[in-house]
């Protein structure tokens, strides 16, 4: 037996113990193992390992509670509770006679522990050649994966028993622009588990600083995950000195799938806030010229008659435009007046900038400049008809993963920014990234995403990265991180499709380490009638897309359909229009991944709420319970919901809107369709709104 | 019998010829060969080779006469005289139709030619996995070469038949701190030969602008050499895209080898200055706190209290100074007592910024900030000092070859620098290079140097880089780039020490491609004098380091030893003081690499002249004759020459000074020791001057 301690409501129990000198970590749950006995430790290259030859170790026990505010969140405050183990771990004379430190903390919800490498005579610069920590699961679970891969998180999640990966991983490693995965059953993190004793099991990371992402291999004989980091282009994983530490590696357990949406933990394993002023970074609902783009319905670039375009030298100003440019100055402000016209705050231009014509593809180095908008936008007139109208700009950097290209122009490219009152980015680093050799996931690129959030926080700017190393809670530091993509966004249903119930597991899995900027809102399934040339179907109901905006938690949010499209549907938009951004409160009322999810949320400084629910691949009826609302009052709920027959590939934009009274004491039955669901809206009435409205 | 065209002069000969497809050149001086049938062409990654399947080409043929003025040169003006025949060779089908151009350029001392991709429908973007130049030698020829390396240029050059590359490449190889070797029979450019009829040969590149930096490697059964272009990290060797064209090829040939030198085509090869206002680009003479640090006689790190630091956290305050720091603000003021002393226009410290205690060895990313003066270096203090003694100060920015920080750091460290009046820097690029996987000479590094160089005219400030890839001309195009080392430098003397003719081969190689900053003037040869535990001796005699302020051309000239080394032989650095920088025209009297070189220049915007003459292994006699002076002028002469006892090894500071007068008419026989030399200076003089002075 080695050392022990629980969570400070007694329900986690960690076991630590050092047998022949492996240090080794097991965690319980009610008595049920989550964590058999997994040893610990890393793989240094040319000096002894850091995975044996432990002699001896010392522990120290902590209490921790405090209650802070984040920027933005799912709630107004966010307690960050936990008990704390530390061991610090002695080597002997052959191994250098070096200290590691082993800092376990135990929430209710879940453990974090992370490795530390305290300045010491014999560890002040060292490379990890591989990190050696285990995840020995108690039996064959359900897990929700993706492939292990250093470059792409955008696959289709499978539901399988981990036995399965192996078999099912060749068709589930879908084609990807730029991928490379590395075992046939290596998988990617955040990873949802589901035990046969009704466990729900989350493996992450949190506070990914300076150092390589994290996947999990899986040894499918004893069911042991083992951590598999991400190589830099040299193969060697990550480049460290003392003192420092790794990420934090975190498992969230409950009984209840709820729960695990309601951890804060990789939050609460985060650094503070480090921005002093905040006054800037504000939530935001938008529009933009983009889908069309997605779809095919319009391009990026300006012309066809550019093989091969060098900025600076390449003149557009006689070139033929190919008459399918979406980022045209018209076109622009017809986005300006929809966002204007419906409350939205800003509007997102993709393909304004020189450059789109050969952008992909060729490991272009001096790809974009992201300051020469093309001949057809104009962008100062754009900027003050906006400004006009009093909706932002969002600017848009793609750096086509050329990312020495992209740190030469950050500065350039923020100031530009500032100067012309852009307040937010959305950066997307699409295919094979340069410098060559790297990964997108290495730690040398992990340092470039978080030397750009940085950098745009000292010029006040928020980022909403696009293919970039998926969160870790790194939100809660630099809260004008505030969202990233990271994972099979809606744009993969202009692609091909995603699967009808992607979006019941986006919050077990990817959302786990922060805001996802989904894109939803898409009230066209039937892509060919937007370009005839692509077949792809978008496999959910419009209810389905409503909901999005809640069960998708984003202080981001757009609205990613055309105003064409929205304009035929009018009545269920509304619900979009009034959606909230920012919350004082969330209620997880029903969840199992891969299956449904339903949730009420309540506006940040109202008395508002916002309802989601969102379903797999069978209709099913939601039992809602409003007993979140506040006593003694009366609200009016707006429901939008799928009809009986509607179905996300037959009947998509089957739906049916109905107002009702709710107090804290109605409930609700509640169909959803096949990828379908339904929102409501729940306003706070005076009794003179409720005239002849029926209660629910 | 393919196309044939002549030089000006009409002694050399190019021969094109089409043979079953494949391009092949010759090149004949006088009728001798110097290049036989050779042939052209570059493999391509994924697509038809350039190598063959050339089914017809166009010849155009022109002339080219013109004179340029140079920023600084070795002359005030430089003539660019040339005939030129331009091969457009179109593929068939079974290639994609594709064109390549070869374009030639016959000047009277040689050869240059470069490829050229039009754009063309079916050449966009594309890789060059290898060029397949050819140079087949005409015999086994005798060349002065360094092995082939994609990372340092820093070794002493071995003098060897071609037949002897393979069996002495092993030695030559002498240990470097970064270095990649590739092939037993891979050599570097500019590489000079000599064939057994008494011809010199000369092989480099010119405007090496966003390319591959080609080596040479030798087929020594046939005597070919083939271009060896450095990858990428993913070891490829170039990306382009249409339009675009190959840096230059380049062969100077004569029979006399004084010509190599005098030939100017690397620079006409090059763009004219793109730089507009130059009037702050200014030749410099300066001393440093430098070779006091290379001998490890005094220290660039502050502390050896941290085995790692991080720079904005780790505090230097409180650290205990190591007692050896040499850019103290004490003993950089004596050095700028000393150059305002002296005459001499700047100063370089080096060590002066945090972060030098882990600088080396650990790919340590953040690992120098630009802009953080150690605590024991009053930066704004020695600004000013300086400032108000008429001496400019020279930034220092080692890199560490951690080049991304570099550019993250670059506009911030230029601005430092001119808000700071300093207006030169010499960067370094020493170790391994990150991004990991890349090489100092790859097309990725190459480009990086220019980024350096091209942001650093924005800000007007000359640039001196160390360990970059060794000039081709470009300061033509950027005369900012003042100077580089790109080759074994004075500081491998306190290293071990180089081979005493080391000098007479380097303005033959290295400095084909643009000046070097040698730092030479070494007066104290036993390197154990300034540190007891550095047993190195430089292998020069005094006379022979004066000597290379003329022998070495550079706009940049340090004298690199301490001022108590100068103070003992006041009367020899009588020489350093006066020799000039700049100059409106050289006279090479005599010339053998390896062997011996005498040069005499006069100094810009004045009758002056310096005359340096510098000697290989064994003792030597040089016979001058004056008659480069001027017509009825007088002129007195300061000999500064070795004894007849001196020796590089035993007697290195025996040296006398004579003064003579000198007219058109004069001669001197001048004896040079083995490693040693003379400089001379020859003033304009009134008749009063004269007195009492013997005639030479």
């Amino acid at each position: 037996m080695g050392q022990q301690f629980s969570s400070p409501n007694g329900e986690l129990q960690l076991n630590f113990e050092l047998k022949e000198g492996v240090p080794y970590y097991s965690l319980s749950y009610k008595n049920q193992p989550v964590i058999l006995p997994s040893k610990l430790g890393l793989e240094l290259k040319g000096k002894p390992d850091f995975t044996s030859g432990f002699e001896s170790h010392e522990v120290t026990y902590a209490d921790f509670d405090e209650t802070w505010e984040p920027v933005w969140s799912e709630e107004k405050s966010i307690r960050n509770h936990y008990k704390e183990m530390t061991v610090t771990l002695q080597q002997g004379d052959d191994f250098e006679n070096r200290t590691l430190v082993v800092r376990f903390r135990l929430f209710d919800d879940g453990l974090g522990f992370r490795y530390e490498f305290p300045s010491q005579p014999n560890l002040a610069h060292f490379i990890i050649s591989d990190e050696k920590t285990q995840f020995a699961m108690a039996g064959d679970h359900t897990a929700f994966w993706i492939p292990g891969d250093y470059d792409t998180q955008e696959y289709d999640y499978v539901e399988s028993k981990l036995s399965e990966i192996r078999p099912l991983m060749t068709q589930a490693i879908t084609a990807n622009v730029s991928q490379t995965s590395f075992s046939p059953t290596g998988v990617q993190t955040s990873l949802m588990m589901k035990t046969n004793e009704g466990l729900y099991i989350n493996l992450h990371e949190a506070d990914l600083i300076d150092y390589a992402t994290m996947h999990l291999n899986l040894d499918d004989e004893k069911m042991i995950f083992e951590s598999w980091l991400t190589p830099n282009a040299n193969g060697d994983k990550v480049y460290l000195q003392s003192p420092s530490v790794s990420p934090w590696r975190t498992i969230i357990v409950s009984d209840d799938a709820r729960d695990i949406l309601v951890s804060r933990i990789t939050y609460n394993l985060n650094e503070p806030n480090k921005i002093e002023d905040t006054s800037w970074i504000k939530p935001m609902k938008y529009v933009g010229v983009w889908w069309e783009m997605i779809t095919g319905k319009s391009t990026w670039s300006y012309t066809d008659e550019f093989p091969a375009v060098k900025l600076g030298e390449t003149d557009y100003s006689k070139a033929k435009p190919n008459g399918k440019h979406g980022a045209t100055t018209a076109n622009v402000k017809k986005h300006i007046d929809f966002a204007a016209e419906h409350g939205f705050d800003g509007v997102l231009v993709e393909g304004w900038n020189i450059g789109w014509e050969d952008w992909f593809g060729n490991a272009k180095d001096y790809v974009f400049d992201f300051v020469t908008p093309y001949p057809d936008f104009d962008l100062e007139g754009v900027r003050d008809y906006a400004k006009a109208k009093g909706v932002e700009m969002i600017m848009h950097h793609e750096t086509s993963s050329s990312v020495r290209n992209y740190e030469r122009q950050l500065d350039k490219a923020y100031q530009f920014m500032k100067d012309n009152g852009y307040n937010a980015v959305k950066s997307g680093y699409v295919g094979t990234i340069l410098p060559f050799g790297d990964n997108h996931y290495s730690q040398w690129q992990v340092n470039h995403y978080q030397y750009a959030v940085e950098k745009a926080a000292e010029y006040q700017i928020m980022v909403n990265a696009h293919e970039a190393v998926r969160p870790t809670g790194i939100g809660r530091t630099y809260p004008n991180l505030i969202a990233n993509e990271s994972a099979r966004g809606t744009e993969y249903q202009a692609f091909g499709g995603s699967k009808p119930n992607h979006v019941t597991v986006l919050p077990f899995t990817r959302q786990i380490g922060g805001p996802m900027d989904y894109t939803p809102g898409i009230f066209e399934m039937d892509i060919s009638k937007l370009n005839p040339d692509n077949n792809s179907w978008v496999n959910s109901t419009i209810a389905n897309q409503l909901a999005l905006y809640v069960t998708m938690y984003s202080p981001l949010q757009m609205a990613a359909d055309l105003p064409e499209n929205y304009e035929r549907f009018m009545d269920a938009f509304q619900f979009i229009k009034d959606v909230a951004l920012d919350w004082d409160k969330s209620v997880y009322l029903e969840a199992e991944p891969g299956y449904y999810l339903t949730i009420a949320r309540k506006e940040k400084g109202t008395g508002n709420w916002f309802l989601g629910n969102v379903n797999g691949n069978e209709g099913r009826t939601a039992e809602i319970k409003f007993d979140f609302l506040e006593e003694g009052k009366s609200y009016i709920a707006t429901i939008y919901s799928d009809t009986k027959d509607a179905h996300f590939r037959n009947n998509p934009q089957s739906y049916e809107i109905r107002k009702v009274t709710v107090t804290k004491k109605s409930k609700l039955s509640q169909y959803s369709a096949p990828g379908g669901g339904f929102a409501i809206s729940i306003m706070e009435a005076e009794k003179a709104d409720l005239k002849g409205l029926k209660k629910s």
